[in-house]
């Protein structure tokens, strides 16, 4: 985190100071501008859209769309923006001030090598990177493909039954498997939750911050006593974590353990590593019900913390409860097999207050970029790489040894733990002069972790920081004990051995994303979330090995251009919303809610305020509010809404005088989830802060704010944003996120530690995420994006995005009621079609039109959110007049076609709305529907040469839900139809 | 070039030593190693395939493939094979030693910014590199669409009516115009071609070699005389050519000498800059014919000297005499517009010895490239560069003045002129060491050129080389002659203005990769062309600013790097041919073939064997053989071939007899054109050879010898080899080639000059092509090959590839006639199938086949070469069994239908092999054929998630041809149908 009290470096540049063109900041869209490449419509095209709104300029549209109240054009004092050959120099020189250090430290991150094949045809192609949550399934198939390997790959190698689509690092998904064993166990209310001392001390950390507000208790235990479990006490236990291997390397034999904790009824998670699971007995084999862990490993670079695909497997009798998604198996309206995301697990079925997790997103990209490596490498492949990585750390200990060097322990898979009383600094030094990292455990101890990437010169390294010299030969036996040797298979299904050559992975990952719908497509102008450019010169950095070969907990000096990123990101964004102070920690929305809630409830504590409990939520709100306030450990209060979509001031009076003693804050969401700027928002504020709570602002739409008004100046007190939204981070086809939060003076000091230290989360709040910055391999995104764009482009951006929605909305208000404005009749940056009555007169359902939408050749705008029955449309101000015009021409001839449906010239049951989308194939069967082929699927005179071919047609979720599968199917299933 | 009695620095593996295993190279498959991911086929795959020839073992295939006279299975002493991330290091710390300063040299090279949008989805993206020449156009809209654009941008710059789909570098283009130019012109056979005295350096050496063996005679002339073309003498003169502007900077008025030119009947070609272009008068409009240049500036890095795309545009009466690939519009079966290659300009239909050119590639990837800037900038964009350029050399040259320094120039474009008498060098160090290359002309005079990345600081630099301040600023007016400033338009068509923001040009490079098949999606498995997997490891460093912003005259030791690995990869390809000097200079395979054969032409003058210009050819060789004979100044005399596709022995020794006094060489393809190994081919040297001959052995199937037999062991004394086949370099849609040209050793004096001194040229043969190292910048792909694969790995390819061919002719033999095999029964890596007798019976022809294919997901074999009414099949080591069988499975279901014809199921006229290919659009018509829609487009039961959508159906070539359109075509045109 940092403060704005650090001085900016940078003037306030004169050309903010007269914003008097008619067009959205014409000054930043100047030739060879960014911004100009940013932002779609050109300047022609932007004064037909005024035009059409009957707006004489974009200062104009500003002053009638934003309230007064809250209105804040005063320039943002940020860099000037620089051109994009300037901006990749700078964060080169960024770059530079990293040191790539080979890591030995081990402990939840490891070297590994990205297969280039996958890093240029995943990681770099706007085909994966640009895609959305897998929400509409049907023109989503390649990236759901890609996620079954994930999971199959993760309940195949942990040997359990279902694994979900990933979660977000491994710390947290330990924290979700506390909550998930504290939902399924039977034991009593006050039992505790047992913690064995060798876990990541991440995830201890992570697990501390998320325990307390749940009134959870962790005791823990040492797993190498004779009887573990007597650390409780005899008190009731509804779960255990256990870490196998250990952080320390120990392998141990858990079987004892896992059956005495079971006796006592609680759930059994092991915290585990993918690639130790290929020589080990898995945890599934052992008794565990859960397992969890990360796949970083599996290809994806160290990132210095992150993203990586955290897992979580469990036993099939748990699938219901697995927090986040799943993707499973189902049949389209023709049978063929589909795939889409199973039992409905997404933010707006998060269940609000009675949630006990608020994870509503995935690592998508990088669970992608894991299966894969498990498909290139296959099982011997796999296999191979382990068996390697486990004799090289056991001819390690055996030079160690030899060399006179106690080792902790005799059975480990890829780290020695190396005992030298006293001497453990001076180890660490000389090995990192010597060329490595090793991991200090304490003043006596050393770590040293094995992974794919070592070789015999970072082993000579090693040893060098002890004094020794390098052995003849690293060839040898493992230190694996026999009896935990593991026997069985995996990564049996054929998909683990069909794409072995890079010409066969190529075209496979080439296949699967022809079957998405990404941005390099067309609009996806989903509501609320924001779905502009993901520029290239933002995105390639994040390839570069001096921001990629980053080990989080590598020493400072070695992380001090990531450093000076994360620190001038953080100043950047809270001068952007107004706020004080940022931590860039949370490595989703959800972490940030959950982080900006602790930080609250902390500070009314730290006021002595214990009872300050009750938030206030808006009943439009999104659903992670809600659950994320029940894991900060508040009661959920929620607001009424009046007919406009606004929080009912009397409801909120009335509200806030019921629990004056008791309001620890309010929650909304601005503009408001309906896509309107209230008015009232001052007054909300003032009113919440008279009775002595905190206004918390969710910042999912902080991209119909920026440059125009500042959170943290019209009276809230912490917001998380959305990076992922406003500042180009891709949504990589559902995640990664960052969610960083940000908040006033009185509150910075409760962000999330970045430490691990116990005693510094007890002052303030822990770690809500494993790595300290969170997701820092990513973040150069949104640097480069702040420093491209510059204070008057962002602005800029910001009127573009409303100006764009007030058009659309324009455009359409005729055929679909537009269901909230402002005073001025104006939307924010999205607005809600409204087709209660649509679908009241027709049958023709939301759904109806969503899919339709594909054989036009659009992602379809989010469905039924917040409102039941609607579609609201955010069109961001990346696409440019043609696009938005294709798309209101494609609402329109769907209406044309609904009002065929009225006019009886077909039945709804057999409309081409309710037979969408259509697939090629589908061309090829008889044909005895109202409405001809091409109508099906060359819509409005469609340019067949521009046409996107959904794989599958409509998919029966229900279906699927009823009988799960949730791995790969079996290939006969697949060939049928 | 690098001869190999440069002692190797790497000993030979020990692994190669006892070749024992069954499947190829097994030792070099292994897990971990890159060859396991080159190759296709799996080891059990391969023991199917072996299986099914009745094979023991690849050895045993080996020994009865390849004539034991040639066989030489000796391990190639090249470096052991290491995996990819090792080989990334390597060329890592080459880059390293390469030194990226930035250049104000000019003269042909020039600093640009490639937009990162193209950068990473036309450069980096497999659609684009690894897709073949557009000879299917149905499948290759969309480089066809984007070479459309590059030619309309070149031909609206230049001011002519068209321009060409581009030529390899803007030396051989002016060599080029200078041919065309003898062709056209009705002057004397004598006439001489008058060149002015300002062209580029390396322009006037490749018209020295170039002219000399032609007996075209050059006369120097200076534009700035008062009557240039006095001196000519009074000679006639068939051509001019002229730069504009010139090397020196200065912007000149032609128009009288052109005009002058044009009465003495010459036609008049002017080397010209497209940057330029924008703010002057351009060629056309001051009387040029012809038009020529590179377009390396827009978009594309000095690559240390290439690849580049050069152009040529002409007057609409020339377009029929234009050398290379032209693009023009037609229609499809269903009237929809489609483009193709106009006036079919392929190398199948180089006239042989009748031809006055050997092009028969292009520079499709960089083409393709530097439209896709124009299309990014558009026409104000590209001025505004371009007047930012010229106001910055303005501002400089003031500076220069105000300093007194004398300008030389009052009138330029970027390029000043200064001259500081006797200081040249002094002033070029300096300015070195203030960080920027200026241009030493000659120890007098210093050139400093302006580019789109010139700032300030580089302006700076260069004034610190004359000892002067930075001016305070830059701004004000350029130094353009009024009177020649541009006052007409460019780049009015839509498509210039369309794909301005990032999001839309991402779209647009989507959709027409879409429309095109390439690697990515299946095979393309055609005869002597090598589609190979072109792998991410290796493409990877293209994008590397160490290799990719050098420019190819910068001082050597910026260059160190690059120089290295070009020695490196000169010395392994000399040990893989058995040749002692490689030159990497020509870059296409015909210009290495035209440098073999000056150097055996020089070889015989310098013995005095003047009169030794026969060179045979047999009547299967490739037709560049023959024009490249032509071109060197050879007499071409045909040899015949017998029934089995083997040169004749008896005609062959008649017309030794019959020429033995003037026997300059014979040349051959080996394995032959048919695919065969001949067995006579060691006898047949022997006989050229004793006849005072010298033997080419055209590398063009080398790909079947690599590690097994060695051209320059077997008897050769030149081959040429083509990177792009054999060494992995991608085909990037129809260029950029590498044909690197290797001797031995009695003929590596006569290799191409790496120099532009006319001495040196004369004294041995002088530069074919215009940077030193030709593409260098493509190197690092056929260096990381050689490394990846190591010495068993090579060997390992070569039987994977003679195994592949034989197991698809041992599939197809029984539907298909193999036309010929080798005496075992075997053919080599590549196949003929004779569909004479069919077409012969049914009407089904080689093109029907081909695009029915289409229907099948594959892209069609070679065409009628070398065999008119044939199929040449060449799977290449690279396919899997998977996809071997997938082809001769559709290849079978193919030739199920021709019996359908057969036997009247259908006629052929009204059968899927005629209607082939269909579109999904075709679909949606009514269907009145004798076969269904699923056959059409998903027969033998196609997966449809695995379907490739050709975008067009069949295209009528020649109605293209009647009505010549080489331009973008206005958007009304394509919305008919």
């Amino acid at each position: 985190m940092t403060t704005t009290d650090v001085p900016a470096t940078h003037g306030r540049p004169a050309a903010s100071a007269a914003p008097a063109d008619p067009l959205p900041a014409a000054a930043a869209t100047a030739a060879g501008a960014f911004a100009a490449r940013h932002l779609g419509p050109r300047p022609g095209e932007v004064r037909r859209m005024l035009d059409v709104l009957g707006l004489a300029s974009t200062a104009e549209l500003v002053e009638r769309a934003v309230p007064a109240s809250i209105r804040d054009t005063t320039p943002l004092d940020l860099p000037a923006a620089l051109p994009e050959h300037a901006v990749t120099a700078r964060l080169r020189q960024l770059a530079g001030r990293n040191r790539v250090v080979p890591s030995m430290i081990g402990a939840g991150y490891h070297g590994t090598r990205t297969p280039a094949v996958i890093r240029r045809n995943v990681l770099e192609d706007p085909a994966w990177y640009t895609a959305y949550t897998p929400y509409q399934p049907e023109i989503s198939q390649g990236r759901l493909e890609a996620l079954l390997n994930f999971q199959t790959a993760v309940a195949d190698l942990v040997g359990l039954d279902v694994a979900g689509a990933s979660l977000l690092d491994e710390a947290t998904a330990a924290a979700e498997a506390m909550t998930l064993s504290r939902r399924v166990s039977k034991a009593a209310a006050d039992a505790v939750f047992a913690v064995d001392a060798d876990v990541l001390p991440q995830t201890l950390a992570v697990l501390r911050t998320r325990a307390v507000p749940l009134g959870i208790e962790l005791v823990l235990l040492d797993a190498d006593a004779a009887d573990p479990l007597a650390a409780l006490g005899g008190r009731a236990v509804f779960g255990l974590l256990l870490q196998h291997p250990g952080t320390s390397g120990a392998v141990r034999d858990h079987g004892a353990l896992v059956r005495a904790a079971h006796a006592r009824g609680a759930v059994v998670t092991v915290a585990t590593d993918l690639l130790a699971a290929t020589l080990l007995r898995p945890p599934g084999e052992f008794g565990a019900d859960v397992a969890v862990g990360s796949s970083q490993r599996f290809g994806v670079p160290m990132y210095a913390g992150g993203p990586h695909a955290a897992f979580m497997a469990v036993r099939a009798d748990l699938a219901r409860s697995l927090p986040g998604r799943l993707v499973g198996v189902s049949r389209d309206a023709d049978g063929a097999p589909a795939y889409r995301l199973a039992l409905q697990t997404r933010e707006q079925h998060i269940r609000r207050e009675k949630a006990t997790s608020n994870i509503c997103t995935a690592q998508v990209l990088l669970a992608v970029m894991a299966g894969m490596y498990a498909v290139w490498h296959g099982p011997e492949g796999l296999r191979a790489i382990a068996s390697r990585v486990a004799a090289t750390a056991a001819g390690l200990a055996r030079a160690l040894r030899d060399g006179g060097v106690e080792v902790v322990h005799a059975e480990f898979f890829d780290t020695v733990l190396a005992r030298v009383p006293g001497r453990a600094d001076d180890v660490v030094a000389r090995a990192l002069a010597a060329g490595v990292n090793l991991r200090r455990v304490d003043a006596d101890t050393v770590g040293i972790t094995c992974d794919e990437t070592t070789g015999a010169e970072h082993v000579a390294a090693a040893l060098a920081g002890f004094g020794l010299g390098a052995p003849a030969a690293l060839e040898g036996p493992d230190a694996l004990p026999d009896a935990l040797r593991r026997t069985s298979g995996y990564l049996a299904h054929p998909v683990f051995s069909r794409h072995r050559s890079e010409t066969a992975m190529l075209r496979y990952l080439r296949r699967l994303s022809d079957a998405d719908y990404a941005l390099d497509r067309g609009a996806i102008p989903l509501g609320s979330c924001t779905m502009k450019l993901n520029a290239t010169t933002e995105l390639e950095p994040v390839s570069w090995p001096e921001f990629a070969d980053l080990h989080p907990y590598a020493p400072a000096d070695q992380l001090a251009g990531t450093a000076e990123l994360v620190a001038d990101l953080e100043r950047w964004l809270a001068e952007v919303t107004g706020y004080d102070a940022v931590s860039l920690q949370p490595n989703a929305g959800s972490q940030g809610e959950f982080a900006g809630l602790l930080a609250i409830r902390a500070y009314h504590r730290a006021a002595g305020d214990e009872a300050r409990t009750v938030c206030l939520i808006p009943s439009s709100a999104h659903g992670t509010n809600a659950a994320s306030a029940v894991m900060a450990g508040l009661r959920v209060v929620v607001v009424a809404c009046d007919e406009a979509g606004n929080v009912d001031l009397a409801d909120l009076r009335a509200k806030v005088e019921a629990h004056r003693d008791t309001l620890a804050c309010i929650m909304i969401t601005y503009p408001s989830t309906h896509g309107v700027f209230e008015e009232s928002v001052a007054e909300l504020c003032a009113l919440v802060h008279d009775a002595g709570g905190q206004v918390y602002v969710d910042g999912a739409n902080l991209n119909a704010l920026v440059g125009l008004a500042r959170p943290g100046r019209f009276g809230a007190d912490v917001s998380h944003l959305n990076l992922h939204k406003t500042f180009c981070i891709p949504h990589g086809g559902g995640g990664p996120g960052v969610g960083p939060v940000a908040v006033r003076a009185h509150l910075a000091r409760f962000l999330p530690a970045t430490t691990l230290d116990e005693e510094a989360a007890r002052a303030g709040v822990g770690p809500v995420a494993a790595a300290p910055f969170g997701s820092a391999g990513i973040l150069p995104i949104s640097w480069a994006y702040v420093r491209l764009m510059g204070p008057d482009g962002l602005r800029a951006a910001t009127e573009q995005a409303i100006l764009s929605a007030n058009y659309v909305a324009a455009r359409l208000r005729q055929a679909y009621p537009v269901l909230y404005a402002g005073p001025g009749g104006l939307v924010a940056h999205e607005c809600i079609l409204d087709l209660r009555a649509i679908t009241k007169r027709t049958g023709v359902t939301v759904e109806d039109v969503a899919k339709r939408l594909v054989d036009f050749g659009f992602h379809a705008p989010t469905m039924s959110f917040p409102v039941a029955g609607t579609l609201m449309v955010e069109p961001t101000e990346s696409e440019d007049l043609a696009e938005l015009d294709r798309f209101c021409d494609a609402m329109l001839a769907i209406r044309a076609e609904i009002a065929d449906v009225e006019a009886g010239r077909w039945a709804v049951a057999d409309s081409p709305l309710r037979h969408a989308p259509h697939t090629a194939a589908s061309l090829t069967a008889a044909w005895e529907h109202p409405y001809s082929r091409a109508e099906a699927v060359y819509p409005g005179g469609l340019d067949p040469r521009a046409k996107y071919w959904p794989p599958v047609r409509r998919i029966d979720s229900a279906a699927g839900d009823r009988q799960l599968v949730c791995s790969c199917p079996p290939l006969e299933d697949l060939a049928e139809g």
